[in-house]
Protein backbone atom coordinates (compact mmCIF):
# COMPACT_ATOMS: atom_id res chain seq x y z
CA UNK A 1 0.00 0.00 0.00
CA UNK A 2 1.40 3.63 -0.82
CA UNK A 3 1.84 5.85 1.61
CA UNK A 4 -0.63 8.72 2.17
CA UNK A 5 2.04 11.39 2.38
CA UNK A 6 3.14 10.05 -1.84
CA UNK A 7 -0.09 12.00 -2.56
CA UNK A 8 1.13 15.89 -1.26
CA UNK A 9 3.24 17.98 -2.86
CA UNK A 10 5.76 18.24 -0.08
CA UNK A 11 9.05 17.10 -0.83
CA UNK A 12 9.62 13.74 1.49
CA UNK A 13 12.42 15.49 3.73
CA UNK A 14 10.31 18.04 4.56
CA UNK A 15 7.29 15.20 5.31
CA UNK A 16 9.71 13.58 7.65
CA UNK A 17 10.56 17.08 9.29
CA UNK A 18 7.16 17.19 9.47
CA UNK A 19 6.61 14.02 11.00
CA UNK A 20 9.32 14.03 13.34
CA UNK A 21 7.72 17.67 15.10
CA UNK A 22 4.68 15.62 15.24
CA UNK A 23 3.18 18.49 13.48
CA UNK A 24 1.76 16.34 10.64
CA UNK A 25 -1.13 13.68 11.07
CA UNK A 26 -2.56 11.32 8.79
CA UNK A 27 -6.28 9.90 8.51
CA UNK A 28 -7.73 7.31 6.71
CA UNK A 29 -11.18 8.15 4.70
CA UNK A 30 -14.35 8.29 6.89
CA UNK A 31 -12.08 8.61 10.44
CA UNK A 32 -12.52 12.00 13.02
CA UNK A 33 -10.32 14.37 13.66
CA UNK A 34 -12.51 15.40 16.31
CA UNK A 35 -15.88 13.92 18.12
CA UNK A 36 -18.62 16.07 19.37
CA UNK A 37 -18.55 15.78 23.13
CA UNK A 38 -14.95 16.14 23.25
CA UNK A 39 -12.22 19.18 24.17
CA UNK A 40 -10.67 20.82 21.34
CA UNK A 41 -7.24 21.55 21.50
CA UNK A 42 -6.17 21.51 18.15
CA UNK A 43 -6.48 23.77 14.94
CA UNK A 44 -5.44 22.06 11.42
CA UNK A 45 -4.29 23.27 8.17
CA UNK A 46 -5.12 20.27 5.39
CA UNK A 47 -2.13 19.42 2.89
CA UNK A 48 -4.03 16.50 1.06
CA UNK A 49 -7.45 15.71 1.75
CA UNK A 50 -11.44 16.94 2.49
CA UNK A 51 -13.06 16.97 6.26
CA UNK A 52 -16.42 17.98 6.58
CA UNK A 53 -17.62 19.48 10.02
CA UNK A 54 -21.23 18.26 11.04
CA UNK A 55 -23.23 18.47 14.31
CA UNK A 56 -26.22 16.12 15.27
CA UNK A 57 -29.12 17.46 16.50
CA UNK A 58 -32.53 15.77 16.89
CA UNK A 59 -30.82 12.76 15.39
CA UNK A 60 -30.25 14.60 12.53
CA UNK A 61 -26.69 15.35 10.63
CA UNK A 62 -26.40 18.61 9.93
CA UNK A 63 -23.09 19.88 7.44
CA UNK A 64 -21.95 23.03 8.68
CA UNK A 65 -19.31 23.37 6.27
CA UNK A 66 -16.05 21.42 4.11
CA UNK A 67 -12.36 21.81 3.86
CA UNK A 68 -9.71 20.81 1.32
CA UNK A 69 -6.48 21.55 0.41
CA UNK A 70 -5.04 25.01 2.16
CA UNK A 71 -7.95 25.46 4.17
CA UNK A 72 -7.50 26.34 7.84
CA UNK A 73 -10.26 24.38 10.16
CA UNK A 74 -10.79 26.55 13.45
CA UNK A 75 -12.91 24.26 15.74
CA UNK A 76 -15.56 25.83 17.35
CA UNK A 77 -14.88 25.76 20.88
CA UNK A 78 -11.44 25.35 19.89
CA UNK A 79 -9.18 25.95 23.48
CA UNK A 80 -12.35 26.37 25.47
CA UNK A 81 -13.54 24.59 28.39
CA UNK A 82 -16.28 23.39 26.31
CA UNK A 83 -17.73 20.48 25.20
CA UNK A 84 -17.28 20.40 21.23
CA UNK A 85 -20.47 21.08 19.19
CA UNK A 86 -19.53 19.23 16.17
CA UNK A 87 -17.93 16.37 14.61
CA UNK A 88 -14.88 16.65 12.04
CA UNK A 89 -14.88 13.40 9.90
CA UNK A 90 -12.86 12.67 7.04
CA UNK A 91 -14.65 12.47 3.55
CA UNK A 92 -10.81 10.80 1.98
CA UNK A 93 -8.03 10.22 3.13
CA UNK A 94 -6.61 12.91 4.94
CA UNK A 95 -3.26 14.54 6.07
CA UNK A 96 -2.95 17.97 8.24
CA UNK A 97 -0.68 20.23 9.98
CA UNK A 98 -1.68 20.19 13.60
CA UNK A 99 -1.01 22.65 16.01
CA UNK A 100 -2.14 24.10 19.36
CA UNK A 101 -2.35 27.05 21.38
CA UNK A 102 1.17 26.34 23.19
CA UNK A 103 2.62 25.62 19.55
CA UNK A 104 1.23 28.78 18.84
CA UNK A 105 2.59 30.77 21.18
CA UNK A 106 6.06 29.62 20.58
CA UNK A 107 6.31 30.03 16.93
CA UNK A 108 5.20 33.71 17.11
CA UNK A 109 7.97 34.11 20.03
CA UNK A 110 10.39 32.56 17.49
CA UNK A 111 9.46 33.70 14.22
CA UNK A 112 8.07 37.33 15.44
CA UNK A 113 7.83 38.00 11.59
CA UNK A 114 4.63 35.38 11.32
CA UNK A 115 2.92 37.92 13.74
CA UNK A 116 1.82 39.78 10.73
CA UNK A 117 1.05 37.13 8.02
CA UNK A 118 -0.87 35.28 10.75
CA UNK A 119 -3.21 38.66 10.99
CA UNK A 120 -3.27 38.83 7.50
CA UNK A 121 -4.88 35.36 7.66
CA UNK A 122 -7.21 35.66 10.61
CA UNK A 123 -8.59 38.71 8.44
CA UNK A 124 -8.93 36.97 5.16
CA UNK A 125 -10.92 34.39 7.72
CA UNK A 126 -13.03 36.92 8.90
CA UNK A 127 -13.59 38.14 5.70
CA UNK A 128 -14.57 34.49 3.98
CA UNK A 129 -16.47 33.89 7.06
CA UNK A 130 -18.61 37.05 7.02
CA UNK A 131 -19.37 36.53 2.83
CA UNK A 132 -20.13 32.95 3.08
CA UNK A 133 -22.52 33.83 5.89
CA UNK A 134 -24.07 36.73 4.53
CA UNK A 135 -24.51 34.68 1.04
CA UNK A 136 -26.22 32.13 3.44
CA UNK A 137 -29.11 34.16 4.57
CA UNK A 138 -29.85 35.96 2.08
CA UNK A 139 -30.29 33.22 -0.33
CA UNK A 140 -32.69 29.89 -1.02
CA UNK A 141 -31.29 26.64 -1.46
CA UNK A 142 -31.21 26.98 -5.37
CA UNK A 143 -29.09 29.80 -4.97
CA UNK A 144 -26.53 28.58 -2.76
CA UNK A 145 -26.35 25.66 -4.62
CA UNK A 146 -25.46 27.54 -7.66
CA UNK A 147 -23.08 29.86 -5.41
CA UNK A 148 -21.40 26.34 -4.12
CA UNK A 149 -20.65 25.02 -7.82
CA UNK A 150 -18.86 28.56 -8.66
CA UNK A 151 -16.85 28.99 -6.15
CA UNK A 152 -15.87 25.17 -5.15
CA UNK A 153 -16.50 23.44 -8.19
CA UNK A 154 -14.23 20.56 -7.86
CA UNK A 155 -15.31 19.97 -4.27
CA UNK A 156 -19.38 18.95 -5.62
CA UNK A 157 -17.18 15.67 -7.25
CA UNK A 158 -15.70 14.72 -3.89
CA UNK A 159 -18.64 14.72 -1.51
CA UNK A 160 -21.58 12.59 -1.37
CA UNK A 161 -24.72 13.88 -2.68
CA UNK A 162 -26.94 13.70 1.03
CA UNK A 163 -23.58 15.88 2.94
CA UNK A 164 -24.21 18.62 -0.38
CA UNK A 165 -27.44 18.85 0.91
CA UNK A 166 -27.65 19.09 4.05
CA UNK A 167 -25.23 21.59 3.93
CA UNK A 168 -27.33 23.68 1.76
CA UNK A 169 -30.21 23.10 4.69
CA UNK A 170 -32.21 20.92 2.01
CA UNK A 171 -33.55 17.16 2.06
CA UNK A 172 -31.82 15.38 -0.72
CA UNK A 173 -34.91 15.39 -2.81
CA UNK A 174 -34.94 18.83 -2.62
CA UNK A 175 -31.24 19.07 -3.70
CA UNK A 176 -32.17 16.48 -6.52
CA UNK A 177 -35.02 18.63 -7.73
CA UNK A 178 -33.01 21.76 -7.72
CA UNK A 179 -30.32 19.75 -10.39
CA UNK A 180 -33.03 18.48 -12.33
CA UNK A 181 -34.26 22.16 -12.40
CA UNK A 182 -30.98 23.74 -13.53
CA UNK A 183 -30.46 21.31 -15.80
CA UNK A 184 -33.39 21.78 -17.79
CA UNK A 185 -32.55 25.87 -18.27
CA UNK B 1 -30.70 69.85 21.77
CA UNK B 2 -28.13 67.55 23.90
CA UNK B 3 -25.30 66.53 22.23
CA UNK B 4 -25.42 63.04 21.24
CA UNK B 5 -21.76 62.39 22.65
CA UNK B 6 -23.28 63.53 26.02
CA UNK B 7 -24.72 59.84 26.53
CA UNK B 8 -21.54 58.16 26.17
CA UNK B 9 -19.52 56.93 29.56
CA UNK B 10 -16.49 58.06 28.13
CA UNK B 11 -14.95 61.80 29.78
CA UNK B 12 -15.81 64.73 28.03
CA UNK B 13 -11.71 65.24 27.47
CA UNK B 14 -11.63 61.95 25.78
CA UNK B 15 -14.68 62.63 23.31
CA UNK B 16 -12.46 65.88 22.95
CA UNK B 17 -9.24 63.86 21.59
CA UNK B 18 -11.04 61.75 20.02
CA UNK B 19 -12.93 64.35 17.64
CA UNK B 20 -9.39 65.90 16.86
CA UNK B 21 -8.18 63.07 15.77
CA UNK B 22 -11.20 62.32 13.46
CA UNK B 23 -11.57 59.22 14.99
CA UNK B 24 -14.24 59.99 16.06
CA UNK B 25 -18.63 59.67 14.26
CA UNK B 26 -21.86 60.65 15.00
CA UNK B 27 -24.63 59.98 12.70
CA UNK B 28 -28.17 60.51 13.78
CA UNK B 29 -30.99 57.60 13.88
CA UNK B 30 -32.03 56.59 10.19
CA UNK B 31 -28.48 57.70 8.57
CA UNK B 32 -26.23 55.59 6.26
CA UNK B 33 -22.78 54.68 7.52
CA UNK B 34 -21.84 52.68 4.01
CA UNK B 35 -24.16 52.55 0.92
CA UNK B 36 -24.68 49.48 -0.94
CA UNK B 37 -22.43 50.18 -3.98
CA UNK B 38 -19.53 52.08 -2.36
CA UNK B 39 -16.04 51.23 -1.35
CA UNK B 40 -15.78 50.16 1.88
CA UNK B 41 -12.55 51.85 3.29
CA UNK B 42 -13.42 52.48 7.52
CA UNK B 43 -13.69 49.83 10.06
CA UNK B 44 -16.41 50.88 12.90
CA UNK B 45 -16.38 50.26 16.85
CA UNK B 46 -19.35 51.39 18.64
CA UNK B 47 -19.64 53.59 21.62
CA UNK B 48 -23.19 53.91 21.81
CA UNK B 49 -26.32 52.56 19.13
CA UNK B 50 -27.23 50.09 16.98
CA UNK B 51 -26.15 49.70 13.26
CA UNK B 52 -27.64 47.24 11.26
CA UNK B 53 -26.31 45.58 7.99
CA UNK B 54 -28.49 44.60 5.19
CA UNK B 55 -28.61 44.05 1.82
CA UNK B 56 -31.49 44.22 -0.83
CA UNK B 57 -31.75 41.38 -2.96
CA UNK B 58 -34.82 41.40 -5.51
CA UNK B 59 -36.27 44.65 -3.99
CA UNK B 60 -36.32 43.14 -0.49
CA UNK B 61 -34.06 43.98 2.08
CA UNK B 62 -32.55 41.19 3.82
CA UNK B 63 -31.30 41.66 7.16
CA UNK B 64 -27.40 40.33 7.72
CA UNK B 65 -27.11 41.36 11.70
CA UNK B 66 -26.96 44.22 14.61
CA UNK B 67 -24.53 45.87 16.12
CA UNK B 68 -24.14 47.88 19.32
CA UNK B 69 -21.99 49.08 22.19
CA UNK B 70 -18.72 47.76 22.12
CA UNK B 71 -18.99 45.48 18.52
CA UNK B 72 -16.72 45.65 16.35
CA UNK B 73 -18.16 46.23 12.86
CA UNK B 74 -15.98 45.01 10.24
CA UNK B 75 -17.74 45.83 6.64
CA UNK B 76 -18.06 43.15 3.86
CA UNK B 77 -15.83 43.65 1.24
CA UNK B 78 -13.45 46.22 3.87
CA UNK B 79 -10.58 47.66 1.86
CA UNK B 80 -11.37 45.71 -0.86
CA UNK B 81 -11.98 47.35 -4.80
CA UNK B 82 -14.82 46.07 -5.04
CA UNK B 83 -18.34 47.60 -4.42
CA UNK B 84 -19.89 46.83 -0.94
CA UNK B 85 -22.85 44.17 -1.49
CA UNK B 86 -24.37 45.46 1.87
CA UNK B 87 -25.81 49.23 4.10
CA UNK B 88 -24.50 49.89 7.82
CA UNK B 89 -27.83 52.28 8.38
CA UNK B 90 -28.37 53.41 12.11
CA UNK B 91 -31.24 52.03 13.93
CA UNK B 92 -30.64 54.70 16.91
CA UNK B 93 -28.83 57.87 17.41
CA UNK B 94 -25.21 56.13 17.07
CA UNK B 95 -21.18 57.67 17.73
CA UNK B 96 -18.30 55.35 16.49
CA UNK B 97 -14.38 54.69 16.47
CA UNK B 98 -13.50 54.86 12.87
CA UNK B 99 -10.15 52.93 11.71
CA UNK B 100 -9.44 52.26 8.27
CA UNK B 101 -6.25 50.26 6.93
CA UNK B 102 -3.49 53.05 6.91
CA UNK B 103 -4.36 54.06 10.30
CA UNK B 104 -4.23 50.43 11.35
CA UNK B 105 -0.72 50.17 10.44
CA UNK B 106 0.97 53.17 12.22
CA UNK B 107 -0.94 51.86 15.06
CA UNK B 108 0.30 48.61 14.91
CA UNK B 109 4.21 50.36 14.15
CA UNK B 110 3.71 52.75 17.22
CA UNK B 111 1.98 50.26 19.49
CA UNK B 112 3.80 46.66 18.49
CA UNK B 113 2.27 45.92 21.85
CA UNK B 114 -1.44 46.25 20.60
CA UNK B 115 -0.34 43.46 17.70
CA UNK B 116 -1.52 40.92 20.58
CA UNK B 117 -4.19 42.15 21.19
CA UNK B 118 -5.55 42.65 18.03
CA UNK B 119 -4.93 39.12 17.20
CA UNK B 120 -6.74 38.35 19.94
CA UNK B 121 -9.85 40.49 19.19
CA UNK B 122 -9.36 38.50 15.62
CA UNK B 123 -10.23 35.29 17.07
CA UNK B 124 -12.69 36.13 18.99
CA UNK B 125 -14.58 38.20 16.01
CA UNK B 126 -13.73 34.20 14.17
CA UNK B 127 -15.08 32.16 16.76
CA UNK B 128 -18.06 34.41 17.27
CA UNK B 129 -19.08 34.23 13.37
CA UNK B 130 -18.58 30.51 12.92
CA UNK B 131 -20.90 29.70 16.12
CA UNK B 132 -23.16 32.39 14.69
CA UNK B 133 -23.32 30.75 11.54
CA UNK B 134 -23.47 26.90 12.95
CA UNK B 135 -26.11 27.81 14.76
CA UNK B 136 -28.22 29.69 11.63
CA UNK B 137 -27.84 26.69 9.74
CA UNK B 138 -28.94 24.15 12.46
CA UNK B 139 -31.84 25.74 13.85
CA UNK B 140 -35.24 26.07 12.71
CA UNK B 141 -36.56 30.20 12.41
CA UNK B 142 -38.27 29.25 16.01
CA UNK B 143 -34.86 28.07 17.66
CA UNK B 144 -33.21 31.24 16.13
CA UNK B 145 -35.85 33.51 17.89
CA UNK B 146 -35.14 31.81 21.11
CA UNK B 147 -31.06 31.87 20.63
CA UNK B 148 -31.10 35.69 19.42
CA UNK B 149 -33.76 36.29 22.79
CA UNK B 150 -31.09 34.43 25.21
CA UNK B 151 -27.90 35.60 23.57
CA UNK B 152 -29.04 39.14 22.76
CA UNK B 153 -32.17 40.06 25.01
CA UNK B 154 -31.39 43.58 25.54
CA UNK B 155 -31.45 44.14 21.39
CA UNK B 156 -35.35 42.53 20.97
CA UNK B 157 -36.62 46.09 22.61
CA UNK B 158 -34.37 48.32 20.24
CA UNK B 159 -34.91 47.03 16.60
CA UNK B 160 -38.29 47.31 14.74
CA UNK B 161 -40.21 43.75 14.63
CA UNK B 162 -39.94 43.66 10.61
CA UNK B 163 -35.94 43.91 11.16
CA UNK B 164 -35.87 40.81 13.66
CA UNK B 165 -37.98 39.24 11.47
CA UNK B 166 -36.21 39.41 8.03
CA UNK B 167 -32.59 38.32 10.23
CA UNK B 168 -34.56 35.23 11.57
CA UNK B 169 -34.69 34.88 7.84
CA UNK B 170 -39.15 34.75 7.86
CA UNK B 171 -41.89 36.92 7.12
CA UNK B 172 -43.73 39.65 9.90
CA UNK B 173 -46.19 37.01 10.10
CA UNK B 174 -44.06 33.97 11.04
CA UNK B 175 -42.23 36.10 13.35
CA UNK B 176 -46.04 37.18 14.95
CA UNK B 177 -47.12 32.84 14.94
CA UNK B 178 -43.37 32.19 16.79
CA UNK B 179 -44.01 34.66 19.23
CA UNK B 180 -47.81 33.59 19.89
CA UNK B 181 -46.82 29.98 19.83
CA UNK B 182 -44.46 30.45 22.26
CA UNK B 183 -46.17 32.53 25.00
CA UNK B 184 -48.78 29.87 25.00
CA UNK B 185 -46.32 27.30 25.93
Amino acid sequence: MKHMTEYTDLPPEVIIRFREAHILKEFRKGSRILNQGDFSRETYFILKGCVRSYTIADGEEKTIDFYIEEDAVLPLNYGQDIESVHFLECVEDTIVLVSNEENERRISKEFPELTEASSTLSKRIIEKLQIQFTEYKISTPEERYKHFLQKRPQLVERIPQYQLASYLGVKPESLSRIKRRLSEK
